[in-house]
């Protein structure tokens, strides 16, 4: 029987531990930890996502501050939003919610936010923390340590497993990748270049889909038995109906019933990422007090 | 045929382009890019390994100084030693050769040289660098970057082919794997928790041998016309005779006529990894004044 990997309750959990975290640093260190996030412009998506991260800062008693900004915001007023945050010893966590307009330089922003408030996980120092075997001091992107921790809820002992990422992204397919080496996985990952995509997924023990392609993952691409995490969230239409919906980058109907275990979409990957964007703002606070 | 790819030859030409670097920045820029190098103790392969780089580095018009620290040095000590190379404005590559006695930290060590005189490229700042897709900006490892270069002198053109890199040191495994990555290479990293380690290198249009074992790479783990980098330096010693050699991880005399290409050892990687540390320093220097 394939076992469905349920992301809403595992990060409800999550965010239930949290919740204490939060009450402990309240009463041991009189701190409340704050995550300020800044929006440009008005992108639905965007605008959905901001409003989930305040609404379930709030739910587990965080401090959340939303600074939305014009969609003609010059980049030297942005900067000065996210400097004057870095010097504001009451904010602990900083997120610039991506993709920025064009005319805004995301490399010089992500530079710009103070290692320790960056939440995201995706400054330069953070990315060399985690890749270099500090992880301890990184602050680690969301929607991999989340990942990480659904693959983990069903399998505590991933050594060597034999993990293909397939994407190669900043934010999803490099810090995964080299979070599945640290739990001693051999690590293959594959991309757009790849020849024989489907071989070299077939080989998966774990698999992990981070692609951006609805159905993109075909169910002769997988081996019986292995576990499957899909990270993707793709909103495709029906033309007949008229209605959308959101599926993953695995042919979810067809493949589930090869897998020992999957994590669907919705409900799976999603979930994670915002838990664990709000554990990285009570580290961030604790380590604000270390 | 096999084609021995001879590291000598490839790093003499890169040291005799770097030598002309060297001369345009003196003329255009009245500077003389300055390595210096720390060493604690006596080991007396550090202490080769050193001169050598010294020897280079002044072969090439660059300045060269050495400073060498009591095996007993405090951590104090040797940290102020770091900073006043990192506050000397005519210092443009700072090494600390490793490994260091045991007393001392060496993430500590790392984490305090000034990232852009870090020629090593060890620093966090670095490897985030690397791994972010912001090399530009880097100092990148030597050892991993004089790879490349010896893979790209047989095949400028890396896109899609499978790359397995057998070991994930920080040092090289890692940093290597990423370059690969980004030559649009599929890349496999295996390690010593690796299951079926043969199957896994016999996939490998390219192989990398990191791992530091004699002879640890079998014929029989090569796919024929693979092409091989042997990144071991194994110190091996014949009991009968009495003597010893280098040899590198890969069974080299029964590998290498299954290959396209393959590097020697000794005169395969280690040439070009004093080449490249020179090619940092002169990085270091330019970027001190852009």
């Amino acid at each position: 029987m394939t076992h469905i990997i349920d992301g809403k309750i595992i990060a409800s959990q999550l965010q239930e531990s949290l919740k204490q975290q939060i009450i402990t640093l309240q009463t041991d260190k009189n701190i409340t930890p704050h995550l300020a996030v800044i929006i440009v412009g008005d992108d639905p998506a965007s605008q959905v996502y901001v409003a989930s991260k305040e609404r379930n800062a709030k739910n587990i008693g965080m401090k959340s501050t939303l600074i939305r900004l014009a969609d003609n915001v010059s980049q030297s007023e942005l900067n000065q939003h996210i400097t004057d945050l870095n010097n504001d010893k009451l904010v602990h966590g900083i997120l610039v919610q991506l993709p920025l307009p064009k005319h805004l330089d995301e490399e010089m922003v992500i530079n710009l936010i103070d290692p320790k408030k960056d939440v995201d996980g995706f400054h330069p120092i953070n990315v060399g923390y985690l890749h270099n075997g500090q992880a301890n001091k990184a602050l680690t992107p969301c929607t991999p340590t989340g990942s990480i921790i659904l693959l983990k809820s069903f399998c505590s002992d991933l050594s060597g497993k034999h993990a293909v990422v397939v994407g190669r992204s900043n934010i999803v397919g490099r810090p995964i990748a080299e979070m599945l080496l640290q739990e001693n996985c051999t690590v293959t990952i594959a991309h757009s270049r790849t020849q024989n995509l489907g071989d070299i997924c077939k080989q998966a023990d774990i698999l992990i889909a981070a692609v951006g392609k609805p159905h993109f993952i075909k169910a002769d691409w997988v081996k019986n038995n292995a576990i499957i995490i899909d990270v993707g969230i793709n909103r495709i239409h029906n033309t007949e109906t008229g209605k959308s919906k959101l599926v993953g980058d695995v042919d979810f109907d067809a493949v589930q019933v090869k897998t020992a275990a999957i994590t669907p979409v919705p409900g799976g990957v999603g979930p994670m990422t915002i838990a664990c964007l709000l554990q990285n703002t009570i580290k961030a606070a604790s380590l604000s007090i270390a």
